[in-house]
């Protein structure tokens, strides 16, 4: 059994899209940012990152959603979310990943969660007028350099996929213009349609 | 051939030593962000990220360190430079390198790309200020919770290893204390005295 503890409109979502793509057998446990649950000592005990996602397996604990995506999709072969079998084309799909997070995240996370890295509140608000130009370059690189379409990487759906479409539903409140990444845009809609990403947000908000 | 475009001092370095220890035949090409080369039109050609590492192979160039690094691990299975084909091994090497890329490296890069996310000279010093606490936690973090030793995943050396050790060369600059984290600088140590870490380090000085 997997167990994944998620919170409500985090990236925690591209795991549990994933999780379905699968076909996998999972429960869900929600870490109540509200009370900031993530730093209970009972969740310090799970994720002394104090984050999410993790994901509990039977031979431990799994953090870090590039990781966990990879987990998913080589521990259900069948579903075929990645290409592990090519090093090439596996490679492109991490390089992809890892950009998410190390880039595209990390920019977004100035806006909310500066005290991070800084500590004056005249600093948290210049990180927060930045944020339309930081993220929104990410998503113009992802527009015109990286996102091939339909899905990320071309014809097949891969992981990749729900991890851009998580991230995705904050570029509004980042302040980024939808009009300048229709093709972001497009796969956000054509993510939106499908049945797994349907049933995740359902469950996370039901939860 | 494999190419790796990289600049002295930066996390190139982890991708020039795991090509060493893969046994690879590499060219190197320097970047030189003494003159900005990272922006020139050239090598904006070949990541328009304009940033390093990049490597060309046959097939395209990979950008990303944590994509980077399983690539040459999986293209020449032989070195074992990474547990492939046990998911739950590999994810948690995966997790490793992601959190060194988004988490750790991130830290750091406040120290002197403040303007990757704020714009005032007052942002800068107070990002600058925070450094060697937010630093500081991750390598504790590593410290207790994640390095296994002797290398980071346990008894098997990994891409994990120099990926460590790059990011590791930065701790006092940083602000870190190194009485504090013994078991990274152990780490440290015993990375430097191997022969490929000294022959990349001598190459990338030489170049």
């Amino acid at each position: 059994m997997l167990t994944l503890y998620y919170a409500a409109r985090t990236c925690s979502l591209a795991s549990h899209i994933a999780l379905l793509d699968a076909g996998a057998t999972y429960e869900l446990q929600r870490i109540d940012f509200g009370r900031t649950e993530q730093r209970s000592l009972a969740y310090l005990e799970i994720n002394p990152k104090a984050r999410v996602p993790a994901m509990a397996t039977p031979r431990g604990v799994l953090t870090e959603t590039p990781a966990i995506l990879v987990f998913i999709a080589q521990s259900f072969p069948k579903a075929r979310l990645a290409p592990m079998d090519d090093p090439f084309a596996f490679a492109e799909l991490q390089s992809f990943n890892s950009y998410l997070c190390s880039t595209l995240h990390v920019a977004h996370a100035h806006r909310m969660r500066g005290n991070r890295w800084a500590d004056d509140a005249a600093s948290f608000a210049d990180m927060q007028r930045k944020v339309p130009q930081s993220v929104g370059a990410c998503y113009e690189l992802i527009e015109n350099r990286m996102l091939r379409g339909p899905w990320v990487m071309g014809e097949s759906y891969t992981i990749a996929d729900p991890y851009l479409f998580t991230l995705a539903q904050w570029l509004e409140d980042d302040g980024v213009n939808p009009a300048r990444i229709p093709r972001v845009m497009a796969h956000r809609s054509r993510m939106a349609e499908r049945v797994n990403v349907k049933r995740a947000i359902t469950e996370e908000l039901a939860d």
